[in-house]
């Protein structure tokens, strides 16, 4: 039994836990650490018999904890794995593990300094989402020959606060980082170079606040294949999650999940349902794959389905597209 | 070159003078006959090189004429049917021969009579549709297996005139003989037995003129299969012609064409174009192609792709299906 | 905290305990009787904190249960949801509550005569299927405007062992059943008249057992509309359910869930995955959710939402299927 | 009654004047110069009445001919149109006019010289293909609010000879300027720079010939939006041709025609039918149709649908795009 501490109880720690105590076989929710959690939320979490607790050094020193999960805002990821790490503990960070390559570089050397083997697993939940797996599945397994071109196309249903998108990044680390790392899970390529636009289409204090609220991106992989990604902070008709990998044998692409497959025939048209709303209800069976590899790797000692190299290359990736945007040029990733 | 005489100037006539015109090599329209032609169908009739002519005798008595179609009022098919042979002439008439199975029996025995051997086509166009000819196909290939069961569906944009529903024969006779014909050439079998069942819930008048304007039909085939067909007089969003074909491998099902692949999403929902409107926009390929097979048989002296025997068949399973619904039983085709 | 007993440890007991301690807030598996119960199944169900016991007596004698699901075989359902009702419990009972009507009323009596009022629902877990529920939705909002016509078409992907057809009831009380029930539920009319065939062509065993593998049937309902069920023991390509309600204002269909939306276009063809494999890879969301509705009813004292009425008509109308393929004429469900 | 000199009766000449031909009225085919046409061509031309002749200025002298169509070869596009335009005669001239601006912009000037007003149109024929024209209509509609991004995705079946590679321009304007011209036309806007990349993954001749076979082009339009191509010289499964608008109050997307609606279901999956096999199957209507509208113009003195500045600006886009690759960066329009 994998006994898991979580830091941070905020929405993500909540679908974690709730993940683990409905459909994780061999894990438990030990202890949660959050000094603001809400009443209803320790409640829960108290029920499930989790420990709740304010600091999370309560977990990082606690013998019994095998595993934690960080979850906490995204300036705190990368130290507090370090420390996690040095505690002897596996770790499943959410993503991004830090915006700035040095910092996931200093995580990468204390995992390496470590003399206990330990799993560090970063939170690409979208990897093992029914969806995206099939397409890696068709072409890994040759259906469509030598990958040749793929693209990925990924809309909001609305785009955040002005005042969130000011600290988030931007939106090629905040957003279209699900899309690069899915460049490059569904090519098996590595990302060579980058040419990004954008634009402020949707809401101008997106704009006044340094970042771009549509853009593209035009991307050459290392095996000579390319690839696009287009993305929108606001589709009209919701969360917009469609890709496509094309090859010397084929195409497989994949479209929106909804909430059923009536179709309702009309005077007006045959319509039928839009997506799924977000990305809580679009994604939600991946968030408890992922957490079931991450117990199977704690367990078995097996390698981990997304690394920390992954984290890393996504962050490099997408700081090259806004340097791509800032100076109107291709960016080569190893100029990062 | 085929020297066609064209009896009946209304739609269906002018159709397959259009489709002859642009369409159909080896065939040429000689002359039309309709006492009551309207100037602008005689001037363009005329502007292709056809002559025009008030009585339909003057087709059938030139020896230039080697083949006539047969477009005039239902209650003149047979009888002219039986003139155009004793001529000499190839016919092409239009669904149905008649709606007594006596008649069209006087049309078989005037065919078999005739010295030279004729051609004889009836214009069930349906099958020659490029969707119910891929249905056609897939289970000639022996894609589905053995045949199981057949199902269509058919459903008008609007209902007939009442004063036109008396005359028709009724739904059985008018619209769902077209049907009947699917389910005879999609399964390969015979009909034995029907079950019908009808209801008047769309217009009142029709049930005041004797019929239904909702009906559907249990089917036993000779080859034990089972079969369904479900008919409405109006569909609000269109003219619905779908079919499907499930045997033991598998299923083939076809659905409606539309003007465009165009899908709009936006916040009321991802919505398709409605079906092409009615039975000319639907099946206009269908009608040329019937004609260049007619004419292909008249040349080579083979077989007509849809012969007497086949108008005869589905009159009599329509007979069969109103007899069934009104006297609230199964009806063999043999009672007929 | 709603306690309730599970009475049967078969493969439905086990989906509904699963989806108790899963995701039905309010409720918790108290006791689990099984004389036979599987090793793994029990150590899962203490696991749990639910306590194991043979006799289901146990239960209806535990003044802490406040509920029972009837998951034993289909020939105790009847008595032991009497038993359940004169020991004061609500009684969650899985379909059919009997092959009988006879023995329904005697639960019916049993339930009239209990002092305090009970909850008694029946297992038609479809009608709290996503897609079934959205055709209602539309249905009921009035977008198909008055219903003139439901389709149902069910097809398994592989026929019960010819032992189990034989003690099954037979097609139509075994596996039409369902859609019978959903006619009722779509239509939101009664179903007053049935013409059944039916066909051995899948399986001659099943024909040696006394039964149907392929059937349809014709519906008269109450409001004058029409429907058909057509039903397969084996469809190739896998489980197949579809539906269709047509009426003034429109249409509104649903077709099958799969795996993924991954859609592989290669010289072969443009192929889609097949639907989802059987009833519990299919139906599993709607066990949960009638599970969690059964538990409402229970603490808020609200109407069930499928009662013993429910499971009274669709046997009744599945035995008039059988009395009409039987003798090949049109049965009233008023002569059952 | 518009009389029509054909120039050239290659495989696009004949498709012109089967459309003319068959469907378009108030013009006729009078005249067809080609000094190698092949004889069943000759026969099914005189067949139609039109006078067959080596030297196409006995089209260009010919008092009784209004317009001519250039079906000649690329390189004699520019030439021939402006000795046309100084016979007087009205002009369609198939794309390109010419691979370079200053030809076109001769052109250009003999039109603007001319003392009598003549319509010039160039065949881009996919602005009149259904689909496409959906697209149009439902973003002219406003139905999709105000453009953000365009996609056009297109794929042939497959590559051509790598000498006619060598001779075509290139991918850019042999084959990406129908999509280039279709940003155009779906945006409503001007394209400004355009970042293009390539890569030769299908066949290594075609990178002898100093070509690529796979393109993305990434693009700045003049109302601030995003546009995306893709291209590739072969998709085994068939003939691609997709695209998408998308704007503030949703998005519109056309997909592939095919031969038929039949979807098989079996154990392996639930197969649609490949696209339709390539242009002439694809595009035959829109052929069709943009002759009517020349003829139209022609006749009424209207504007023609597809002008000179059309057939210019695709060519100075496709010039950039060739640019953009060679330098590895973003080419403004106007560069060019």
């Amino acid at each position: 039994m994998v006994n898991i501490g979580i830091i941070g109880a905020g929405r993500i720690g909540q679908v974690h836990a709730r993940s683990i105590v409905s459909g994780v076989p061999g894990a438990r929710v030990a202890k949660v650490a959050d000094p603001y959690i809400k009443e209803e939320v320790r409640q829960w979490m108290e029920g499930t018999g989790a420990k709740v607790v304010s600091d999370y050094h309560d977990i990082l020193n606690d013998p019994q904890i095998d595993a934690v999960l960080i979850c906490s805002s995204t300036d705190t990821h990368a130290p507090i794995s370090i420390e996690a790490i040095k505690a002897g503990k596996h770790v499943f960070c959410e993503k991004p593990v830090d915006l700035s390559p040095a910092k996931i570089r200093e995580v990468e050397k204390a995992l390496a300094a470590s003399p206990k083997k330990l799993c560090f697993q970063v939170g690409f939940n979208r990897r093992f989402d029914h969806n995206f797996e099939a397409l890696r599945k068709a072409t890994l397994a040759g259906k469509v020959g030598d990958v040749q071109f793929v693209r990925v196309s990924s809309r909001d249903p609305n785009p955040p606060a002005p005042q969130y998108v000011a600290v988030s990044g931007g939106i090629f680390l905040d957003m279209m980082i699900h899309d690069i790392d899915m460049v490059r899970y569904l090519s098996g390529a590595e990302i060579e170079e980058v040419y990004a636009r954008g634009a402020c289409l949707i809401d101008p204090e997106i704009g006044k606040a340094g970042d771009v609220d549509s853009a593209t991106v035009s991307i050459k992989l290392s095996n000579g294949a390319l690839a696009l990604i287009d993305n929108s902070r606001r589709a009209a008709y919701g969360y917009d999650q469609r890709a496509e990998v094309f090859g010397s044998l084929g195409a497989v692409a994949i479209t929106n999940d909804s909430e059923s497959t009536a179709v309702l025939s009309t005077e007006a048209g045959v319509t039928a349902e839009k997506p799924l709303y977000f990305f809580l209800e679009r994604y939600m069976a991946s968030y408890q794959k992922e957490m079931r590899l991450f117990v199977d790797a704690v367990t078995n000692g097996t390698e981990v389905p997304v690394g920390l190299k992954d984290g890393l290359m996504s962050i490099r990736i997408g700081l090259a597209c806004k340097k791509s945007l800032a100076e109107n040029r291709p960016v080569r990733i190893d100029e990062i």
